[in-house]
């Protein structure tokens, strides 16, 4: 760090790369008068210079080379959003070599190779963070590596992928079919083109994977944990549900029951009056029981360039911040599994 | 810090201070686990010795003399947890400058000298966390101070109040009257004896001052926001909301209207579907919209020994990590309001 200048290396610049381009852009005024401190993304590995997006990137920023952001010692902090997981967690893992701290939002890369990644920081000294990859714009991981720090986890149930919420929203609020709720989702930009990792739950095992990490201590791989999509919720069976007085949603869950940890990813009917069943459409919600600070539950956006850039660009300033006090650290110990 | 040994002094042993020692007694083994370190409150400043507490604690931990707390070297975060305005702030300040991180549940000071407290930090160089302040077991601040560093906020709507949140919860559900509503508080100890500061909306206002200087860089102090306490809420008033699908909370709130920030303390009708309309009983939250995350709520238990313990404990285990990092700080910078 140079001054009062963080400069960033980016890994990628799509929808994400480009709405955390975006965050910094508009907000850079007020970055500099809360922290004293100026931030730029100075190189851009990306192949797609040309593609049109609703920022003005210079030119000269894009590199085709990944070497020229880990080798450029004027980097500090390098920003990985290839998505996947090679070259991603190789790309992560070379660029903490070279002492560049690591923000991502590769919610796949994350749960799949967590010790490795954990390694690879606290070998080189230095930060890793990764909130965007659990809620998006959400601090649920801030919340749960600091303020949370004294407490168990007991239970954990989480609404966590905005196209499924919002298609069961639309099945059950407008009575639609999976077809056609799946189809207006892709119209609003709330489902890609391809929809299986989202509609099949694959995303939410990858975030539980990685809560399972930070609030019970355990690694389970994504593919470990039994996962069933909403591509076999029925319009009949939402009916039903309601009948019952309650909504069907994608959940993610962690327990204990008779004392062994029990994990899940499926649709789920929760009673209307728990407060998860009023998160609806697209939005996202982590709801958490614990042993001292009880009954807790975090909302907002799960997805969208510019919310994902807010989570990322949150992890990056408090690097820098942590940089401007000579004091880079993070709050895990090597050894322990959080 | 003596190797791996993080001692607290507590400066009151009331209702939250006996929580936080409740805490950390019942999570010592897992947040050695989790961080590698060990806590341990060894000076208590308390007049009331023998006062029965539900957590056997030695008696040569209790203090009469403030001195012996601030004057020991061993002593690294000091806790104060006395309430009201003197002699905590002055204690708080007299801790610092004694080179002691502090930790504070202590609205009221916070609000009445954010400045004082935080220009003591900077120049003593420690940390002044105070997440306990707002919300109770709620990570709003850390929230607020980490992973949403690159949002302005344009609204904010709180139920930052479990007394009051309680009445108007019961005169709304079971159709209880004010006084009828208060009586039941008291009984199940949501209320207290004298429930002034609560009812009338002064605590909120405390809350909502320390918001203010976070959320929107203002200093406003409470007896300058205008406020109104729940005594005039009716059971007329509350059927009437209800009939045009509405609920009565009392809110604190801020935002730009015409450019102007404009804030207040006062019963609110909210819509049914509004995320805090679903906050109900004793529950808090804290509902913001901001420029880039865009919607977001925390929710979670606004105030009891245990869940004020889990954030007065997760302040402390924080600084015990930067501290066995060689790396204490605060993501703020002299000059600045947050």
């Amino acid at each position: 760090m140079e001054g009062k200048l963080v400069k960033i290396g980016l890994l990628g610049m799509g929808n994400i790369g480009t709405g955390s381009y975006m965050v910094l852009e508009k907000e850079r005024e007020g970055i500099r008068a809360r922290t004293g401190l100026d931030f730029e993304f100075v190189k851009i590995l990306e192949k797609f210079v040309d593609r049109p997006r609703p920022v003005k990137v210079p030119l000269e920023k894009f590199t085709q080379d990944p070497a020229e952001i880990f080798e450029d010692p004027e980097i500090d902090v390098v920003v990985e959003l290839l998505g996947g997981l090679h070259p991603a967690i190789d790309f992560m893992i070379e660029a903490m070599n070279h002492g560049k701290h690591v923000v991502t939002a590769n919610k796949a890369a994350v749960a799949d190779s967590y010790e490795l990644l954990r390694d690879a920081a606290e070998r080189n000294h230095v930060m890793f963070r990764y909130e965007a990859s659990v809620g998006g714009a959400i601090p649920c991981l801030t919340s749960i590596q600091n303020a949370l720090l004294a407490n168990e986890y007991e239970e954990i149930y989480g609404i966590l992928n905005g196209t499924t919420n919002y298609i069961l929203t639309k099945m059950s609020e407008d009575g639609l079919d999976y077809e056609t709720a799946l189809a207006q989702a892709k119209e609003k930009g709330f489902a890609e083109p391809n929809p299986t990792a989202d509609v099949e739950g694959i995303d939410v095992a990858n975030k539980l994977s990685i809560l399972l990490s930070l609030c019970f201590g355990v690694r389970v791989r994504p593919a470990d944990i039994p996962t069933t999509g909403i591509t076999g919720v029925t319009k009949a069976a939402i009916e039903e549900a309601k009948a019952r007085g309650n909504v069907i949603k994608l959940v993610a869950n962690a327990r204990y029951e008779g004392g062994k940890l029990v994990y899940s990813v499926k649709p789920t009917e929760l009673p209307n009056d728990h407060m998860l069943a009023a998160v609806k459409n697209e939005l996202n919600a982590l709801w958490l029981k614990t042993t001292e600070a009880q009954e807790l539950m975090f909302y907002g956006k799960g997805a969208g360039p510019l919310p994902t850039g807010s989570a990322i660009m949150g992890d990056v300033i408090a690097i820098g911040c942590a940089l401007a006090k000579n004091a880079a650290y993070d709050i895990v110990v090597p050894g322990g599994v959080r």
